[in-house]
């Protein structure tokens, strides 16, 4: 065979196997809360036991290093080329789905399996990563592995502790990870020639235009704001109208002004989401004039400027408002995360291969983090998605056909074989 | 002396004794929580043997009735003359004050103090009632006491239980009232000379004023309604804002609409307070469009006509924004309690005592529910209100004056005295 059969559609995943492999992985569960596998307990490292037998039965050299990343390796023909890179995670978050993050893994193997199936040689070497803990961990900490290939998994957050006391560090020895290993983790920029993830969408946007593949523009940056709202509890019934300060009244106008806005600021060159998923209210009586709020307001966008202003404008746009119904709003941010853009070649890549298989395409955003924020430090990196029922994600009803994870699988081979043969070789 | 100069300023309250007494049934208190003295309680017990002790010491002869209700009565004159009462309630709700519902009571003792000071008689009875569990109760039941004298404490309330399995049935057995009495319990309509109440306003009316003394109107009705919003959680980053129902957007609607119609609503002749005190948002994450929001709006006015349509048409004038959000709303009335009327005869008798202390006043409702709701089934009611700092109530900030509580006193006294003067005998 030769690199024009490789690129050609004849090299056919095996759909079943990839099912049957996304049911035995999934089963990997608390029984009581389906379907959660936890980073760092028992059931995700016997997860990763049956893991690394399939990618051995895939033709891959299985490695875990010092972060607990779990890589599958399969050497290239050209000894100079940079890898090829695909995988996710295994780990999920409590009462979690059977979808999210396995599917890029076992992708991944589908992928070698396919190629060994074939007996096909990349020019490229190809990994299939699990990267450790993803979703956010017991110790208050996600993408523990692929912040540490970006160098940016540091002392402070080794330190970490989950509440039973233990820290990140002894967890990761726990799953066969050294960390005085960490720094030989970290990978240099310009050290991967691609790095392409299949993910479910987690969103509706797929299933709404009735198309079975994303091709990701970009990882959204997000903000996290927490609001304080200070008014003065009082009785409901002895308080009039007139001389109230009522947190929530104020609360309410910040969660629906929001929302206005950020349908506002959307347009087809412009993603933005904002949401109020946590308020609190104090004392919380039916009889009581609330007299605190505190609610977290969330800002995801494709653009770092808007994101820049979101919510400090949409508090100055209510400043009147606010004062007339004399309570005191303060805001911090907890947490800041920037945009990472997908690169164009391998969003063309990925427009190509579904092309060729018959398969319409749309851009979109990922709403959702994942390791390729981290990951691409070290290389440009691309996102599939592929529909899921509803949009629903992180949740069990979480759902994604035999047909799409297929459909999703065969691109991402067609890529990564597209992208083998029209790579610089370094 | 003779009826003329039992109607003159020269019978003077003891304030100090007031004020002290004030303190001494404040000080039954868990020393935990101040100041908690829930019915039903030892506490309560141990300062109705107190309250039993003063008001023996104020010439009144006192009774338990078949509710738990404390009577303490003085003769008239006229043997055929119906009761003039007085009184509030001696239990508080957790961590609340050390004014509510004792001041009353305690008010009433220092009238028959002043009378026996004074040695006047009076044509008609004098009736000091310390109602029995006023507050709602660990039973789920509130105004235990004048329920019964209005005939409306029945059987399924006397079978509620706390959450120790008690039923209210024991719970007066240990209070040393005998359940089986309670038909005795219940008065006649036309029963009552007078009921005359003095409260703190448990309201910032009075204070911002600047005035001494309320009149009140009316004790306002209220209906208590659960509202659910059924919209569809989702995650926060992936669901476009066009494509969501996010059901705290649609509740923030309802909170901000329900405060500005309330106060729309408002005018020189009609009281009404709107407020949602209660709110909770499911999942209540920070990363999750809210699916579900549960609120408790309640509407308080002095008119019952308001009431009817208050909650109703709040949600049609939205109707058109909620069904724009695609998010369902239902709606259920928890609670409905009527407007109860106080007696002109007897705020005149309020006002004509207070102008000549030379105390100015004002009309105002009571928003807060009261004994004389119920006990208003048996004759005409009135309630004479003073300030109290920054209008707090039922916490432990609560606070009147001595100067305040000692007027409040002095015209209870004046009109009880004005009153007995120009009531009829039956």
């Amino acid at each position: 065979m030769n690199k024009t059969t490789a690129s050609s559609t004849q090299v056919a995943i095996n759909a079943e196997r990839l099912w049957r492999n996304i049911e035995a992985l999934s089963s990997y569960t608390d029984p009581a809360l389906p379907w959660t596998r936890r980073a760092f307990t028992e059931l995700h490292q016997q997860g990763r036991e049956w893991l690394k037998a399939q990618m051995e039965l895939a033709g891959l050299k299985v490695e875990v290093d010092g972060a607990g990343n779990m890589i599958g390796r399969r050497q290239g023909r050209n000894p100079d080329a940079l890898p090829l890179v695909t995988g996710s995670h295994t780990d999920t978050v409590m009462a979690g789905g059977r979808f999210d993050g396995i599917l890029g893994v076992l992708a991944g193997i589908e992928v070698a399996h396919a190629l060994k199936d074939h007996a096909l040689e990349l020019d490229h070497p190809l990994e299939v990563i699990d990267f450790m803990s993803e979703e956010p961990s017991d110790y208050g900490i996600s993408c523990v592995g692929s912040r540490a290939m970006a160098g940016k998994l540091d002392a402070t957050m080794l330190a970490a502790r989950d509440h039973k006391g233990e820290t990140l560090t002894q967890g990761l020895a726990r799953m066969g990870a050294q960390s005085t290993d960490i720094p030989g983790v970290q990978r240099a920029q310009h050290s991967t020639a691609a790095y392409l993830e299949l993910h479910i969408e987690q969103g509706p946007v797929l299933e709404q235009n009735g198309l079975p593949i994303g091709v990701v523009t970009h990882i959204v940056g997000g903000r996290r704001m927490a609001l304080t709202f200070l008014g003065t509890a009082g009785h409901s019934g002895t308080t009039p109208m007139a001389l109230r300060s009522d947190a929530l009244v104020a609360a309410s106008l910040v969660v629906a002004e929001a929302s206005r806005r950020a349908s506002r600021l959307n347009s087809p060159d412009r993603y933005v989401v904002a949401t109020v998923g946590r308020l609190l209210v104090e004392p919380n009586m039916a009889n009581a004039i609330p007299g605190k709020v505190d609610l977290v307001l969330e800002v995801r966008s494709d653009s770092d400027a808007l994101l820049d202003s979101f919510p400090e404008a949409l508090l100055a746009g209510l400043n009147a408002e606010l004062a007339a119904l004399k309570v005191q709003v303060s805001m911090k941010e907890l947490t800041r995360s920037y945009v990472t853009q997908c690169d164009p070649v391998l969003m063309d890549a990925i427009e190509t291969a579904a092309s060729g298989l018959g398969y319409s395409t749309m851009k979109l955003p990922s709403g959702a983090g994942h390791d390729g924020v981290y990951f691409s430090a070290t290389g440009p990196i691309g996102m599939i998605f592929v529909p899921c029922l509803d949009g629903r994600s992180h949740c069990p009803e979480e759902w994604a056909s035999p047909e799409a994870v297929g459909a999703g699988t065969q691109v991402l081979l067609q890529a990564l074989l597209g992208l083998d043969g029209g790579l610089g070789k370094t």
